[in-house]
This record gives structure tokens, C-alpha cells and sequence, in this order.
């Protein structure tokens, strides 16, 4: 029989929440909150990380992966403002970040992480 | 003794198909067929899809992340009306989809995808 | 009593080595020498990532997926020229190749790996 796969927070083309076999994948996300510079974005992404790492039952002190698209790369510094005090001092996953054009032009940062079950 | 690693596919660079402790891995994938738009493209990137999870005995039901990459993200619309009647409405991956150029001037979509053994 | 992670090469926002459950993920690695071309960033970048995965007690042969961004998508051929003697013939990753603006104007090319445990 195959190891289940639970899905949370379904939309109209991809779920936020997936769990298997130990790791936890959560979908690229961005700030509903756009007319803000990109630090306040991030810190809205990062706040929404967290719910959907507590829905599956863990937290970012078990983040494995995060990638981090920004819209200007330039603005990385303004990401990291929010990251540096929010992510696990002692914790922290492996990251890549990187320039994109993202869905709505307004929108400054998207970010995707992989984390492990509690 | 290593647990194994089943490599299909392969090619001058990279393996299309990597399968490891339960996981399946795709190569980023794009359409052979380039004087059409985004969502032909799409179409036939993933039907391929499709075929390549089916060499790792799996499916798209299985899903667990999804990266999308796009030439153009003011094509996002053209892609999902690709994507929306392929993914299984009940069991759809983690996914982020972000703008970037692609290996060939006229490819205007790149998917890579991760998914569970069946 | 969860699984446990090992972080190691902690840096002010990531880990660059990270293990769980038998999988290894590395941050997207960049060259430190930027006076040079693509070609050449790309071999400082993939013995890096030598160095990272023997720390994790693995290597390239077992390498699972590959993401390279690359800052200018016409110097594919140059990070190729880098990449197709450095990677196991009988051994390739799942890999995507794609344009995007890196963290600094002189970095040509990043590369994230995930990797297999030996």
C-alpha cells in the first residue's frame, strides 16, 4: 500500500500544505498586504509560513529548504531584515535567493520552503 | 549499504528521472514543439510529465511539489488553463511559479516536479 | 521523538549543509571569485559543492536534483562547459537551468543541490 500523502489549504491550482513520508512541502507564498516594500512583505509571507508549518505539525526550527524569489534583488537586504530575527538562530535551513518577475506586479518577494515533521 | 537510486533517462547533463527512498524527482521540463504559445506548451510539457512519472510507477495523483517557471509571467493565466484541467483536482502538489529566462529564446515554460512513489 | 536534523557551515541567514531522514539539502552555492566568467564560477561553485556534500559523507555520484540560475541564460554552454566533466556520467540529477538577477551584479551563476545520503 503507498505511504499517504496528507494535503491542507487546497486552491484552485495547487495545495499550501503537503506532507510524506517525514517532510512537509509548503507552496510558494506571497503577502496579500502588496501596497508595502518588501521587508513588510516578507515579514507578512513569513507569518503565513508558520501557520501552514503548525498545520502540518512543525515548525521553522525544522525548516530543511527555503527559495527565495525576489522581484528586485536589490531589495535583498529589506528580505533579510524580516528573515534574519524570524528564522531559528540555531536552526536555519539551507536558502537560495534569486531575482524573479512574480505573479502580481506589485508583489516584491516569494518564498517556498521544504521543513521536516516535528 | 546505500539505499539505492534509480537514474531514467539520462542525457548529456542531467537524468529526466531520479527516483530515491520513496521520492521522485523530474528534470526540469519543456516542450520540443516552440512555435506555439504558453499553454500548447504547457500542454505537451505536461503530458511528458505525465510519462515520466509513469516510469517511476507513479502519477500525477502524487504530486508533492511543483516549480514553474515562465518567460513571461503575464502568461500565467495561459499556463493554468493547461494546468487547472490536468492536476488532479483532489490531490494538487505544493507549487510556486515565478518568471525567468529559459534555455531557448522561444520556450516559454519550464516545469520541474517532485513526487511520491505510488 | 522526531527525526533528527544535522545543520552544518551556519551563516547569518542559512546553513549550507543540511541532513534529514537519509537526504541531504545544500544552499545555492555562488563563486567567491567573480572577476571571472561563467565557466570558471561554474567549477569554483560545483568544488564547493564537493566539499559540502563530502560533509555530509556523500559526494556527486549521488546527487538527486540540481537547480543552476544563471544571471545571463546565453552562458549556458560556458556553466556547461563547467558542469558536463565535473558530473557523474552514470550518475546525473534531475536538473533545471534557468535565468535570474543573482545577489551580486558580478555572480554569473548559482547552483542548489539536493543529494542522496551514501
Amino acid at each position: 500500500m503507498s505511504t499517504p500523502i496528507k494535503r491542507q489549504v487546497p486552491g484552485p491550482v495547487h495545495s499550501r500544505v503537503v506532507e510524506y513520508n517525514g517532510t512537509v512541502y509548503i507552496a510558494g507564498i506571497t503577502a496579500d498586504k502588496r501596497d508595502v516594500g518588501c521587508k513588510a512583505q516578507t515579514e507578512e509571507v513569513l507569518k503565513k509560513i508558520d501557520e501552514y508549518l503548525a498545520m502540518a505539525g512543525t515548525n521553522k526550527s525544522r525548516l530543511l529548504q527555503a527559495t527565495v524569489w525576489l522581484t528586485d534583488i536589490r531589495e535583498k537586504e529589506q528580505m533579510d531584515a524580516a528573515w534574519k530575527p524570524w528564522v531559528d538562530p540555531d536552526n536555519k535551513p539551507a536558502r537560495a535567493c534569486v531575482e524573479s518577475r512574480l505573479g502580481t506586479p506589485d508583489t516584491r518577494v516569494e518564498i517556498m520552503v521544504v521543513a521536516a515533521k516535528a
